[in-house]
C-alpha cells in the first residue's frame, strides 16, 4: 500500500524536486501540496517540469491540509516547522528540509539565527557513523544542509580515521538555486552567468556550526571550521574543496584506505578512482556524491573534494533517503545514482 | 525475462543517454558497450554520469560484439549503420540513432550527404500519423533527427488540419550537445558561454529534407521549408520557433483546437495552456515535448514553438519510446515526462 | 572643453552602460546621476565595475539636479521622460533610452503602450537612411529599442534595394539584461541558465511597430513583421535571425552586392566576409553589428543576421554615438568596434 | 612617434587580449602577428572580435618577422621562448606571456616542467614590493602567471604586514580561457557548462612554485602554499579565495590597515569597502583586481579573496602594464580598470 506524502513549500526548488523524486518513487502517492503566497495557482504554472502534477492546485500551509498523511515533507522558512510538527502529532512521519532541527547546540542556533532554538530531530545523512540507527523508526527527520552534507561526506572519513589535525578550511561554490527562488537582484542571471562572487565569508555563514558539529563527532575532539561559500554560474551543484594539515606520518596509502573503507558500502558515495576528480555536472540530479581525496606532501595537508546536487543528495533526495530509512523501506528506493550529463 | 541491449558508441552524447535511459527502464539488462577510439577505456572514465556502469570497459564496435543481443542501438557516424545492422540479421531489433535511414528519397540523401543511400527504415516518431504501425513489431527503427523531432511536433498539427501554407520559416536553437563530443575549437566552453550564432543557414542543413518529408506527409502537399539552426549556450534542449503563414480564414479557436485534439493521446507532448510558453530547461534530460501556438493576426500567420532536450525526446529517449513500441511494451515504460529543472 | 553629462536613472543597466562609455569618451565628463529607488547610495555598491565613479551617490531624479549639464541621458521607465525633457529646456541635448519618442504613429504608441502619446524625436539609429541628416544639431533623440536595431541593421540593405518581399519573419535570442535589473522570479539566474524560452509571442512585443516602421521606410513600402523574441542563456547579446521571401529573380550576387553597398562605409556595421556568420560574443561590449546575408534558394528566401550587444550597440552605445553626431563630434569619438571575447 | 609591437601566437586567447588591448593604447602601432598552425589565416575568422585587424594575415612566427620592432609579445607554448628572444637581441622589450623566466628558482622549474631552466627575467607584477623598479628601463619581461596574480595581490598584503603564518590554503575558480583555445573534450562547452570540477589538486600545479616565491618574498620567510584550482563555467575570470591562520594577536582594525596601505597607491587594485566582495562579473574585461580581506575569529584565520579577468590582469593587461612601466611611459596608459557588466 502506497505512502501518502503531502508537501508543504511546494512551490519553491526543494518543494519541486523532492516532488519530482516522490512522483519516481514507486511506494509514495502524492497528496496535498501547499504555498504560502502561491496557493491557488497551478503547479504547472509554478513548476513546468512536473507535467503529472500540473493540474494540481496548491492550498494554503497548514496542519489541517497536511493531516491525514503517512509523511509530511516541510520545505518552509525557518522558523516556521516546529508549530506545523506539532500539530501534525507524533505518529505522522516529518521530514524537516529547513534548518529548524539540525543542530544540537542550542546556543549555535541562537548566535546563528537569532531566535530560540526549537528543537533536534534524527539527522538525516545516513552515511554519519550511528544516523541510520537513529533514522531507523523516527517519526522526525532533519534533512542536513546542501553544504554540510558536501563537506562532511568529503572529510568525515580522514576525521574518522584520525588523520587530519582539528582545523578545516573549506571552499564550496554552490549553484544558484542553493539560494532559492525569491526574487532578489543579486541572483538574476545577468548577474550571476559569467561571474564567481564569494558571500557569508568570515565564519558568518549558518551552515558552519553544522559542518562543525558533524565534523567533530566523526572526529572524536572539537574541530575547527574556516568556511567560504561561493556562488557559482550554474542552476545546481556543489563543489566542496575541504583540507585539513595531515597528523604527522600520514601517508597517502593510509589515506586512500580510510576513503575506501569509509565509501565501501555507501550507495549513494562514490570514491572515484585515483587520478579523476569529482565534477558537479556528473551527479547533475542524482542522488550520488562523487569524493575523492589526495596529500599534498609539500604542504602536508589533506585535500578532500566532493560534488553533489545540492538540491538532490544535497536537500530532498538526502530527505527522501531518510524517508526510506525511517519507514524501512530499501534505503535507495526511488533514487538515482545517475546525473543527467553532459 | 530482460530484453538484452547493447549500446556501439557507448562513449558519446547519444551512446551515454541511451544507457542512462536503459538503466532505468525495468524491461533491459545491458550487455556489450563498444567504441572506436575510445575501446579498451573504463565507462566511469568516459561517462562518470554513470556509476553503475562505470567498471565496463568497452569493446571495439563490430558485429562479433553486438550479436545476441535482443536490441541493438547504433550510435555511429553516419555511414556506418548499414554494414552493421546487415551483420546483424534480421532478427534483432536494431535501433539507428544516426541520419542513415531517415530519409525515404535517395535523391535528397546524396545531396545532402554526398553519398549512396543507404535505404529506409520505419521513422521512429511515433506521434506523426502511421508512425506507430509501421513501429510495432519492426526489426528496423530510424530514431529521427533531434530538429525535426521538434520542428514536426510543433508544426504537424496545423498542417494536418489544413491550417498552413505549406511554406514554413523555423530557427531553433539548440544546446552544444547536439554538436557532439568530438573537440573542435568552436565547441570550446570559451567559445559557446555566452554567445549566440547560426550555423547551416540558407536550406543547407542535413536536417532540412527530414523535415521537409516530415511536413510534407502531414499536410498531404509538398511543403518548403526555410531553416536556420543557432547554438545557444546551454549544454541540452531545442527550442523550435516555426512559422507559416496561416490560411485565409484560420481562427485562433480552430487552431487550439487543432492542436488539442493532435497532443490529446500523446503521453510525450504536451500542449501546454493558453498563454504558457515552452522552455528548454522544463524537459532537461525528460521525454517530453513542450508545444505552444498562437496566431498573429497582423502578421497573418500561426507560431509554433516546441521545447524538447535533444539527447532524450530529440534522440534516446525517442529511440527507447520506438524500441519499447517495436517490442510490444507500453511506449512509457521507462521514460519519464520530467525534467530536471531548475 | 568637455561635454557635461548627466545620466537619469543611473543604477540599471542601460544607465550603468553609458558610463561605461561616457568614461571612456575622451570629450566628456560626467556630472549628475541620478535614481529612483536607489537614491542615496554609492554607485560603487550598484556598478561595481565602474571603480572611477564608485564614490559617487546617486540624486533623486528630478530635473533640478539634471539641469545645468550640456548632455542629459534618460534611461527611465518608459512614460516618465516627456517631463523631464520639458523642464530641462530647449538647449540641453535630451537623449531618451526608453521607449517614449521612437514610434511616428500615435495609434501604434496607443496600441501598444496602452497610453496617450508623448511625441516623436529624431531617430537614434544612424545607419537609417536619413537618420544623420536629422540628428545633426538635433536636441533631442530617441535611442532605438534593442530588438529594431539589431533586425533594421539586418533587412534593412534587402529591403532598401528592393530585394524582399513586404513580409518579414523574425526570431531574435536576447541576453538576458535586455529585461533589466528589477528582480523578478523568472529572471533568476536559477531559471534562465540552460533555458531558451520564448515571450510575447504572436505580435505582441512593444518593438514590432518600430521594426515596421523602420523596415516600411527602407521598403518604400508597408512591410509587415511577425516577431517572436526569445530569451537565451546570456547576459548580453542579441541574434536576430530575419528572412523574407526574395523577389523573383533575385541572385545570390545581386543580394550580396546590396549589402556590400548598405554597409561599406557605416563604422559600426561589419558585413562579414561570405561564409562566415555573427556570434554574439564577438560584439559582447562592443559598439559593432555584425551582419550577414544568404539567399536559401529551395526556400526562395533571404536570410540576414545580426549579432549586436544589447546593452551598446543597442542602447547605450548608439546613444553616445547618436550624440556624437548631435554635438558635431566625429562619429565614432570613445566607442569602438571591438568585442571582450572569448 | 608610435611604439611598434609585435604578437607572436596572435591566434590564442593571449594574442587575442593583447591585440585588443594595443589597439585601444594610444601609443602604440601594430606590427607583425605571427601563428604556427594558423599561419596564413586572416585574423578575422580566428579573432572575430577584432574588426581593425581583421584583414591581417598570420605570418610564420619566427626571429625574421619579429625583428624590427620596439616591443615583441609572446604568446608561445612553454619552451620555445627563449630561442626567439635570443634572435631579437638586446635592444627589443621582450614581453613574455608564457612560463619560462617566471621562476627564480631552477630547480623548481625542472620539477614542475621537467626541462631546463632558461633563466629569470624581471617580474611583471608591478604590485609586488621593487618590482616596478627591475621593469624600469628593462628589456625582458616575464608576465606573471594567472593563478599567481590574482594570489599575490589577495595575500601578499597580510604577509607584507606580517599578519598570517607562512602557511596558505587556496582555492581558486576559473574560467575556461585559462585553459586555451587547443580544442579538448574536457574543455567543451557540453562538459564545462553546468560544471564545477577541480584540477591539479595536491600541490601539482605548475603555478604553486610561483605564489610560493611571490608569497614568501612578500613574508620574508618561506610560505608553504597548498593551492587547489578549479574549472567554473564561465569564458573568464578568476576568483582567488585564499587564507592563512593569523598571527595570534592580530585584529581585525590591523588587517584592514595593512591592507588599505597596501592598496592605496595601485590604480589596478581595487579594495573594496567592507561588507562588499569581489565579483569576477565586476573586472570582466578590465585590468583591476577587486580585493577584500576578514578575519574569521573563531577558526583564527584571514581570508583574502580577488577578482580578476585571468586573460586581462592576469596576462594581457598585466604585460601591457608593464610594458607602460618599461617603457616610461604612465603605467596606465591604455588600460581600463571598468568591467563589461553585467
Amino acid at each position: 500500500m502506497a505512502v501518502r506524502a503531502a508537501v508543504a513549500g511546494a512551490s519553491g526548488y526543494a518543494g519541486g524536486e523532492v516532488l519530482r523524486l516522490l512522483l519516481a518513487h514507486p511506494g509514495v502517492e502524492i497528496g496535498a501540496l501547499t504555498g504560502n503566497s502561491n496557493a491557488g495557482q497551478r503547479l504547472g504554472a509554478l513548476q513546468p517540469h512536473l507535467p503529472p502534477l500540473a493540474d494540481r492546485v496548491l492550498a494554503e500551509t497548514g496542519a489541517e491540509v497536511l493531516r491525514g498523511h503517512d509523511v509530511v515533507f516541510l520545505a518552509l522558512p525557518h522558523g516556521q516547522s516546529a508549530a506545523v510538527a506539532e500539530q501534525l502529532g507524533d505518529e505522522v512521519l516529518v521530514i524537516d528540509m529547513g534548518a529548524d532541527f539540525r543542530l544540537r547546540s542550542a546556543a549555535d542556533w541562537e548566535r546563528f539565527y537569532g531566535s530560540p532554538h526549537a528543537g533536534t530531530w534524527p539527522y538525516g545523512l545516513p552515511e554519519l557513523p550511528g544516523a541510520r540507527a537513529a533514522l531507523e523508526g523516527s517519526k522526525r527527520v532533519a534533512v542536513p544542509g546542501c553544504y554540510p552534507t558536501a563537506v562532511t561526506l568529503a572529510l568525515a572519513p580522514a576525521y574518522g580515521a584520525g588523520l587530519a589535525e582539528p582545523e578545516a578550511v573549506i571552499t564550496a561554490a554552490s549553484g544558484t538555486s542553493g539560494a532559492g527562488k525569491a526574487p532578489r537582484a543579486h541572483l538574476l542571471g545577468s548577474e550571476v552567468m559569467g561571474s564567481m562572487s564569494p558571500y557569508g565569508v568570515g565564519g558568518v555563514h549558518r551552515h558552519t556550526p553544522e559542518m562543525v558539529q558533524n565534523l567533530s563527532a566523526a572526529a572524536g575532539e572539537p574541530v575547527t571550521v574556516s568556511f567560504t561559500p561561493t556562488l557559482a554560474p550554474m542552476p545546481r551543484g556543489i563543489l566542496a574543496t575541504c583540507s585539513a594539515r595531515a597528523r604527522p606520518g600520514t601517508t597517502a596509502g593510509e589515506l586512500r584506505a580510510a576513503y575506501e573503507k569509509a565509501c565501501a558500502d555507501e550507495a549513494f558515495v562514490q570514491l572515484l578512482p585515483e587520478g579523476q576528480w569529482p565534477a558537479t555536472a556528473s551527479v547533475y540530479g542524482s542522488n550520488s556524491a562523487q569524493v575523492q581525496v589526495a596529500l599534498d606532501e609539500a604542504a602536508g595537508r589533506i585535500i578532500a573534494i566532493s560534488a553533489i546536487d545540492n538540491l538532490t543528495k544535497g536537500t530532498a533526495g538526502g530527505a527522501v533517503q531518510s524517508m526510506n530509512i525511517a519507514l524501512g523501506l530499501p534505503e535507495d528506493t526511488g533514487l538515482s545514482t545517475m546525473g543527467v550529463a553532459p
